[in-house]
């Protein structure tokens, strides 16, 4: 039989392309015999949490959950969101005992919901943070834990190229150095952020949709584009993706113009009559303020941003130390001279390299998928 | 038990550094109930075969090998070479029957021995190509069978790199961009290579030793240095790895001058009084012919062939179409501009990249190592 946590971890991970911007979770409650009563996961942003689904399936299973132990990749929220505090519907439907991977690290619940289940007599058992468990949870949630305790995204830079490091040839053709399976892993990797942020230099050159393809998704991550001198064309196909309802996708474009700069005002207002949102964040040298931007981005909710930009956007994010994770398919050729991954200064000494570590290596298709994080 | 090919090919692993410029062979002898009665691997050149070693230690067990199996990783050899021909070694000791998981390419052999073997009166086989053992004794092999089967040896090139694919700074800093993990791994790729060869570009550069270090081996490669107009220096330290006896290093220097050319005599009479060999391989452009002296080291009974050289070089070997495998070590950093791993042409089509395929992605300390063919 399965860690309950396990198997909630699992739940939780089914919930990966859903729940954006709350935390993925999963809950099982199992009797005192190890028997699974009820489980679920948490659903879309405004309906049920993990805890609830799984309470609401014990009961269409039949099954009293009075004195069973509640496993939960999260601590159970104890503020009133969108729905009710979870701790509170787990102590009136009579859990005996609750069991998390990780306390809660928004600032709303940091440890008020397993206080309040204690105060409601139930007994409460949160993992070591070293434990596997722990680990796991957090990993899935990594965006959301960025956000809470660092008020930023976990911003992920996708990066495709070749042996020689190479992402275009000289005459800007990239299409395509990665395999067909890369590519859709790219767009596994896309469908689980909150956003997709581009450069409007990508915008011009590929004319992108960055949204996600290929896959039955729930919903598309918002997307984000930096483009100081607000040169998006009306054109643009990627402003047709907004789709509609409730789940319709952002367009966030940050800009280094001013509201009062006549010379964009048209653009500006026509960009806003597509449906796009215009954000002034400048910075200096006439260039957007990219870390005032991902500080902005955190306040919209945005967890995981996923960073899929051209060499000179690159270089800057990583010039200024804001890249949290790099996620490099390298294809098995060499391109020879070409548009490299990011323009970065000419370094005098090695000691200078950005000092990356290898989180995970991995074979797709034809190619590799390489997963860093800063040493 | 293991079966007795998998047995014979751990036992010709043992022989990766010492057999040069003759194929790792392992043999072991069972009898009817599989007990192992004898086994052994080749010596160093001029030393027995496995066959021999097996049989002799199977007499020193005190083991009659009467109708005993010899299971050989290579078909045993036919040919009075610098020892006698194996197969009329295993016939005349009783052998019952010779499994070889191969058949030897070398046109001495081809067939033959398995042949004498059956005209013998003993039972053989050979395995499928395509079968695991099969494919293991070739690969354990793969320089002698190039060497054998297109008069070439199997030309590896070995690369250490940034994750944006540079192998230097500007300034030339390249010591070190990868760890003391995939440093040492790269010695024990040099201890298994028959020869390793260098550009002078590098030797100028960092005036290295070129040999293997930090491993108890017993024997160095041969050095091949290309350097177009002999501008080895004399005292270049590899001019001082050649040690002496019947292990002694060969240091062979391909030009592109000519004997009769005045302006290199004193240089070329000083290297040759220093030990090494100067050989004139000139081709188009004032540059050594490199594939004519590829034949030429297939020729000198080189099998596998380390590169490592620097960008320029390594350039006209791909472009030349002449590396057959790539050992590459990427180490978890960024360094900006720098030099690449290969001086290639800028392309105008994507389709006209150098395509490779991943043989092996491993992580070695916290570099990861990527092994190459041709597609």
């Amino acid at each position: 039989m399965p860690h309950p946590l396990q198997t909630a971890l699992n739940l939780a991970r089914q919930a990966l392309w859903l729940t954006s911007p709350n935390p993925r979770v999963g809950c099982v409650i199992t009797a005192s015999d190890g028997a699974v009563l009820g489980q679920g996961h948490t659903q879309r942003a405004g309906g049920p949490h993990a805890e609830i689904m799984a309470l609401r399936d014990a009961a269409e299973r039949g099954h009293s959950v009075q004195g069973a132990t509640a496993w939960v990749t999260l601590e159970p929220c104890a503020h009133q969101g969108r729905t009710g505090p979870c701790c509170d519907a787990l102590a009136v439907a009579g859990i005996g005992r609750v069991v998390a991977a990780m306390t809660d690290p928004n600032p709303k619940v940091a440890g008020q919901g397993m206080a309040r289940l204690a105060a409601a007599g139930v007994q409460t058992e949160t993992l070591a943070p070293g434990s596997d468990e722990a680990i796991e949870a957090r990993e899935l949630n990594i965006g959301f834990f960025s956000r809470m305790e660092r008020a930023l995204p976990w911003v992920r830079m996708k990066v495709a190229a070749s042996l020689d490091g190479q992402t275009a040839l000289q005459n800007g053709q990239s299409q395509w150095i990665t395999g067909p399976e890369a590519r859709a892993d790219g767009h596994a990797w896309r469908a689980r952020v909150c956003a997709i942020l581009t450069g409007i230099g990508t915008v011009l050159e590929d004319d992108p949709l960055l949204n996600v393809r290929g896959l039955d998704v729930p919903r598309q991550p918002h997307l984000v584009v930096v483009d100081s001198r607000l040169d998006m064309p009306l054109t643009a196909k990627l402003l047709d993706t907004q789709g509609t309802g409730e789940q319709a996708r952002q367009i966030w474009i940050y800009t280094a113009t001013a509201p009062q700069d006549a010379q964009h005002a048209g653009k500006r207002a026509a960009l806003i009559a597509r449906g796009a949102t215009v954000i002034d964040m400048p910075g200096p040298g006439g260039k957007v303020d990219l870390a005032a931007m991902l500080r902005d981005l955190a306040r919209r909710e945005i967890n995981e941003l996923h960073v899929e930009a051209g060499h000179k956007l690159n270089g800057s994010f990583i010039r200024e130390g804001l890249v949290d994770e790099y996620l490099i398919y390298i294809a098995p050729q060499l391109l020879g001279p070409g548009q490299g991954m990011a323009n970065l200064p000419a370094l005098t000494a090695l000691s200078d390299a950005v000092k990356l570590a290898f989180h995970a290596v991995d074979r797709i298709g034809p190619d590799v998928r390489l997963l860093l994080r800063r040493a």
